[in-house]
């Protein structure tokens, strides 16, 4: 028999450690079962007259199951946060806490659902046999370029909403605090020049959102330099990108492009220097994500951009995902939509930015994660739009 | 758009509908997230010291996540209470219950996924793609034959408890009701002539778990009747069943083998005429357990036979899967154990039948699913052989 080869009472001294102690979540009953009677509603004989309506009525199982509120939250441990390609096992707490978000922030009940494959093929298959217990798909940390062939291939296939949150919950929360950013320097949006680096999941989704939303013009890069219409070897996605970015016809590094750029959004592990740093036009904006690195560290930033945000929440203007997932999962539920519409995804930034209001500052471009406001703002947003696009059932 | 086509209102008329409502189950958070600090800890960049740890030394995903607790209650919909195959929308009430008998019972967190697919390798693989996010699987509602060879198939695959409860939680009840009505009756086992009617699921794992515990002789019948080696057209479990069972040799029906069987235990839906039950032996069992009608009234079959025993809440003697499937995986659990064996369906079954005690009689040869002390015998039974089997880890 296999034993545990480290001692859980050293671990624990982590308070992290000491905290994920026989997990986070747990599963409950949301009706009584003292007596018989109280079973035999619940359960035989009761429940056959329930599952005979639904058998009758297919829509009726949102009505008389959990279904259409829980929301599966898959993975495959392939691009768990900056730690890579750890498995299943090992991606369990992350997908076990983004449930605890779901739950805490937006009243969404999800499920962690790590698989024990890889393959896009074999994913896919997978999480549509699973679909007919679900309100909606989540898919969280698998690798890029695998990801996106995913989300397309399963958002053709289900009727029920499918996000991949490391893409669209990202660049929503982007693109809000990149609005709120250019209205607190005088610009639109269409006037600014922005640089990603990284063209992964998330930087790949931030810059379609910038480029749908109207970005002046974007140039996004990988370990290889910035992207341009026929660099040898990109894969399918980036060669699309290529088409409708970089107008300038931009080449070479990160740090090239950065010279006299408004905005650098940095989405790659990688650094840039203070020097690039202070290349770019005045006003700039530099939102280094990449946690718990930073591209750049904040504060040599701040001493050349007017804006600064980071993924971290020791600073002021965190990006911060559950600012937008938990409020666009229960806004699409609660419609009980069959999908999550580029409309909906900018509206759901568009709410969010405007939870900032008044109160806008260099220092506080993005609300808090624990602004009571943001959930029900989203939600409300969200349900709005896709009533308006057509995809609400109710 | 669809539009149900039933008013919510009216069905909720009906007091399990109303119950229904929205569904039976949530899930919850074990831990507070109050404020950053939390977030930090439960959440990045403390969940990432967890996954690190997991990826080093997987086996601590049972001691830093919910995994261990929880076991997944699949189905594909195809044999769902009486009701046959509905499909896995109508047959969510019933995981969903499960569920909830699950926690409320045995305190093992579960999650209903109802399976969009019904060919035995598709539901083979999802499982083993499923596995490393649960602690148990619990089969549900799944048609036989294919149930077997699912069930076997996963048995071998995963080191995770198994368990179909259409077969083995009802063997389990049985066997124990048996040993006690055997007790009652001043008899052995051994001393017992049994037919069994119903070759599906559950007949055919009734029947192996009292060829298993020594019961004299049992015969076994579907829908062409009795069961015998040689018979035209069995499928491969029926065959090997017709081998190890009919040391008799008996032939034609059900209820020509009753006269002079010491015990009938109904698992068919079909009826058994108050002639046949009359022709068995003095001290007769019966076991009229299809629900929610039983092969033979149980007014009529206590004209004659000494101990009677239904499905049903309404009756003296309810034999329900609930008295073993909680305690069952909470002892399993509780060990980390990598199967449920024979052994530890025994000891189940023997210690659900010691509950009963000195209070045995002919009303009382099985507990009641709500007596306190049923879970905690079952789990501590099932523990405990899990150790001595050799297949705890814990």
């Amino acid at each position: 028999m296999t034993v545990t080869p480290v001692s859980l009472d050293s671990l624990d001294l982590d308070p992290a450690f000491a905290l994920h102690r026989g997990g986070k979540l747990e599963v409950r009953s949301t009706i009584p079962v003292r007596d018989a009677d109280d079973l035999s509603l619940a359960y035989t004989p009761g429940v056959a007259r329930v599952c005979t309506a639904i058998s009758d009525a297919p829509d009726l199982v949102n009505d008389y199951t959990w279904v259409s509120n829980v929301v599966a939250v898959v993975s495959d441990g392939t691009a768990v946060l900056g730690l890579g390609d750890i498995g299943p096992a090992a991606a369990m707490p992350v997908m076990e806490g983004k449930a605890l978000l779901f739950k805490e922030f937006g009243n969404v009940d999800s499920v962690p659902i790590c698989l024990d494959c890889t393959d896009t093929e074999a994913i896919v298959e997978t999480v549509v046999r699973l679909a007919p217990s679900f309100g909606g798909i989540n898919l969280e940390d698998i690798s890029a370029p695998r990801c996106f062939e995913i989300e397309n291939r399963l958002r053709e296939l289900l009727d029920i909403p499918v996000f991949h949150d490391d893409q669209h919950g990202t660049a929503i929360v982007v693109l809000a605090a990149l609005q709120n950013a250019a209205r607190l320097t005088g610009r639109s949006l269409g006037e600014l020049r922005a640089v990603v680096a990284g063209a992964g999941a998330s930087g790949v989704a931030v810059s379609r959102i910038l480029i749908g939303a109207g970005i002046g013009d974007i140039a996004v890069s990988d370990s290889k330099g910035i992207i341009y219409a026929g660099r040898e070897g990109l894969n399918p996605v980036k060669a699309a990108l290529a088409r409708d970015s970089n107008k300038l016809g931009l080449t070479g590094s990160t740090e090239q492009a950065l010279a006299g750029a408004d905005v650098f959004i940095g989405l790659s592990g990688s650094t840039v220097s203070e020097e690039a740093i202070a290349s770019m036009a005045p006003d700039s904006i530099v939102f280094a994500l990449s946690n718990p690195t930073p591209e750049v560290e904040p504060d040599v930033a701040a001493r050349y951009a007017r804006v600064v945000a980071t993924g971290r929440s020791d600073h002021p203007n965190q990006i911060n995902n559950v600012l937008a997932f938990p409020g666009i999962f229960r806004g699409a539920l609660d419609v009980r939509a069959t999908a999550i519409t580029e409309n909906m995804k900018l509206a759901a930034a568009t709410a969010l930015a405007e939870v900032v209001g008044d109160d806008l500052s260099e220092a506080y471009v993005i609300p808090s994660p624990f602004d009571a406001r943001v959930a029900p703002a989203v939600t409300a947003a969200v349900a709005r739009q896709a009533r308006e696009d057509g995809v609400a059932r109710k």
